[in-house]
């Protein structure tokens, strides 16, 4: 069974535990000749995934009792993987989202590394400079790149503990490894989407 | 006495303990009658400035103990200004330094809260949306706009925090006094950066 996470700028497939990706266009989707199950938030790519005859986009059966309003549906798919824990999908922007017991108690958003590097550069051209991940977090900055890479880096980390309690961190998303070796109790997982797209496959006996 | 900090926006200017700002423009440099004592960081009113006969630049006179290499005249101005505690300047960016004894031991820069909002916008146009400061910090984030505030503004407190330890904070800039009220042991002081230049002209009997 193939699997199809749609975003922005990629297009990322899961079959029997692999997983890989390629760019988000037209073409890219037009080659896949089997049946995939998919899930979108690129709005270009919209209608064309409505007319192929072996798409199925998922987003209608995958559910989670949540009150938050507007939560994408890859935010969705990734906290049906996990019933109890803290989700953290670490790309473009770095949202959280907090599960207990089968329940979404809400989340938030922060701008990825990449986001607030550009963010840095649009403050003032002596800020304009690739942010170090790197940077120790444990003496204070002595110059801008440093101080730029602790003010980029270490508000994530003290958010994610504050999060994160006696819970368990999952982290997803191409930042995501880096993030999850600065704590315990806590794993990435490249296909936690994934993993809850199946997980709405069985549990509605769709596929 | 007058007193002008030149930034890249605006000019504040300083006088008998009162002060205003004007855009930063030639203009508005070149309608100063008086003797006036200016720190400038704005790289295009340079060569202006320093052909005035009744400006001068105080950039050379002031100086802090530091190990921190190509800090900005504004933050080593409102360094003077603190023998002790943690200087937050919070405009377009959050810069924070810390002094410990007449020490300066380091700092950090964070992206101020409307550049955070355009990193938002410019992440996705799904999160492209004013940021409410006032949004709650103790009960988790129930939608896109929630989301944001709250991971734009918790993560600055957090980080704050982090620094305080047992010291004073020392709130300056824009939106200085909207971070004051998370602090105990904390103050606003919208003429932080003129106190340090006074101080600087005080310590070497220039005026």
């Amino acid at each position: 069974m193939l699997l199809c996470e749609i975003g922005n700028t990629n297009i990322h497939f899961y079959k029997k535990g692999a997983n890989w990706r390629k760019k988000a266009n037209i073409k890219n989707i037009s080659q896949i000749e089997e049946k995939f199950y998919y899930i979108n938030v690129n709005e270009q790519l919209k209608p064309k995934l409505q007319n192929l005859s072996n798409a199925v986009d998922l987003e209608p059966f995958i559910q989670i009792d949540t009150a938050y309003k507007g939560l994408g549906i890859d935010r969705i798919a990734a906290c049906k993987a996990v019933d109890e824990g803290v989700i953290v999908d670490a790309g473009s922007a770095i949202t959280v989202d907090i599960m207990a017991g089968g329940l979404h108690l809400g989340g938030y958003i922060m701008p990825g590394l990449f986001a607030l590097q550009e963010c840095f550069g649009s403050i003032s051209p002596k800020l304009d400079m690739p942010i170090n991940p790197n940077t120790p977090l444990d003496l204070l900055p002595q110059n801008s790149l440093e101080a730029i890479s602790y003010g980029a880096v270490k508000p994530v980390i003290l958010m994610l503990k504050e999060s994160q309690k006696d819970k368990k961190l999952y982290f997803t998303g191409g930042d995501g490894k880096f993030f999850a070796k600065f704590f315990d109790n806590a794993i990435y997982d490249g296909s936690l989407i994934f993993k809850g797209m199946l997980n709405a496959i069985q549990e509605k006996g769709i596929a």
